[in-house]
């Protein structure tokens, strides 16, 4: 089996390469990304490294066929609203020229789109509502969100024309991304876990009470592979479906922290208000009812402390607090 | 007041262009498409007619500021089908150059985008509703219906950034049209009227409980200079509208075609079932409640009757039949 990850060299795509390596009969994988993959995957004879635009690397994909195609290169949300034109170019004039060398390569390969949550916002006609279902109409409120529900139906309309067969799943907020923190209004649904566990400080902008809809890194990259090996009649239609997302407080998040990480964690993270990211938070939908996803047989993590388990287990090179706790 | 309408010699297009240059103070209007405009609207000192590719007019738009821009412009269904790269190219590759030459002439002008009912039809996964609502989730099933609702994301993104004041507004089926048939599934909506007026025959490919949502020329063009002249609050977010639809079934048509054109008029149609422009036609949502357009003024017409009645005034040359009954 060959399979195309597009930003496979990103804490996503490196993953789902890895898991893709270790549990499927993966012949030749490659990696398309800005930047060159981590060195255990550069390692693998079955890996193949594509660093570079993949927009300048798409006339060449329309000679080769892969079984399936993993389209998770995007340029992210920040990126998009600083630059306008970037935006345009990385990710809707990129994804056009993919599916083009793809519909081109004649082989109509499987393809999964990593759409996200970002779809999801308040318009002042549209407000949304409390708990967002696979049916509820987005209206995105970022060129982000834009980029990917406009992507959604280029993928829905590729795939009725047999030129792929494309599926779209909504990736939920990931929680604990390993790393640094990065300039993400959600940066620190990771970093109030990730920088505790590493000893080091943190600041919390919203209140202990509000509401975010998560999901692990774990069950995130399980949500694409069951999406992915879906058949079609199992996925439902061509319209884009939401992956599971467990709804948590940040209370339970800083609980689970102290949980796992004892006292001397959680009291290294302060509460320092930021309006600004407050309000972004408060417009993401928190409640999701992910009926597709649900009957796909995927399911949200169970409760937070079993994510912050995770990130321990995946990542024990990062904590340092139980040593000192 | 300066206006460019897209598509300005078209049926639709020269309409709005006549209703304007009547009813509004417009000092120039630039009508831009493929053929040229009807005589009337070339003999306007006012009207330019710009005749060729919108897509080759856009680079010289980026130095031209208009208070107002209509983009009706557009390959249609059929076309789009027939032709996957026309279809990209007319509707997305073109609406996207409009949309960063006004972007680039920098003077944000108000910006009204004709989408279509034909954003709506029945996923497998999201079967549509008995009755649409503006919040209900377009899923697409034609690239015609796929475009219109891409093009709304940009037109709401290019809004949010303040590049444009824009808004979408999505058409009902218009009828009558007049002129020929035309190879659309929805020909015959018109057809079944416009012909037995004009003492010809006309079959009817669905049978006469069939429901359909049409709006007639008028009330469609009212649509568009209401959604133009609203304020942004009264419009109300960035998101598409619908306009008003009349739900009548195919019965209630032909009562109206008796009613003003005769027995004669009415035993020119005949039913001639043809299962493919059954399903079609069966797939398209028959009943709306169109909340926002509502609370901007406008109303659907009062029913088949009052339509019939505006084809009768509007193209008094077309009718022979009253003479003839």
């Amino acid at each position: 089996m060959k399979i195309l990850i597009t930003g496979g060299a990103g804490f996503l795509g490196a993953r789902l390469a890895r898991t893709l390596l270790k549990t499927r009969p993966v012949t030749r994988l490659v990696l398309a990304d800005l930047f060159p993959p981590p060195a255990d995957l550069l390692n693998d004879a079955r890996v193949e490294a594509r660093t570079g635009a993949l927009l300048e690397q798409c006339a060449a994909l329309s000679h080769e066929r892969f079984d399936g195609v993993f389209h998770l290169a995007s340029a992210v949300s920040a990126e998009c609203e600083a630059d306008f034109e970037l935006g345009l170019k990385s990710n809707l004039d990129t994804t056009r020229a993919l599916l083009d060398a793809l519909r081109a390569a004649g082989n109509a390969p499987r393809f999964v789109f990593a759409s996200s949550v970002a779809v999801y916002g308040s318009d002042a006609a549209l407000p949304l509502p409390a708990v967002v279902r696979d049916d509820t109409l987005p209206t995105p409120q970022s060129s982000y969100g834009i980029h990917k529900f406009i992507i959604e139906q280029l993928v829905a309309d590729y795939t009725r024309k047999g030129y792929i067969d494309g599926r779209s799943a909504r990736l939920m907020t990931v929680s604990v991304r390993p790393g640094k923190p990065n300039g993400a209004a959600s940066s620190f649904l990771s970093g109030i876990i990730r920088e505790p566990l590493a000893g080091l400080a943190a600041a919390c902008p919203v209140s202990a009470d509000a509401e975010v809809a998560v999901s692990s890194p774990a069950r995130t990259i399980d949500g694409l592979i069951t999406v992915f090996e879906a058949s079609r009649d199992a996925f439902g239609g061509r319209t884009a479906l939401n992956l599971p997302a467990l709804t948590v407080r940040v209370q339970d998040m800083l609980d689970a922290l102290e949980a796992l990480g004892g006292r001397a964690a959680r009291a290294r993270v302060r509460f320092e208000p930021d309006a600004n990211i407050a309000r972004i938070v408060g417009g993401w939908p928190a409640r999701f009812e992910a009926g597709r996803s649900i009957r796909l047989g995927l399911q949200a993590d169970a409760d937070f402390r079993s994510i912050v388990q995770q990130y321990v287990t995946d990542h024990p090179e990062s904590i340092t607090t139980r040593r000192q706790a």
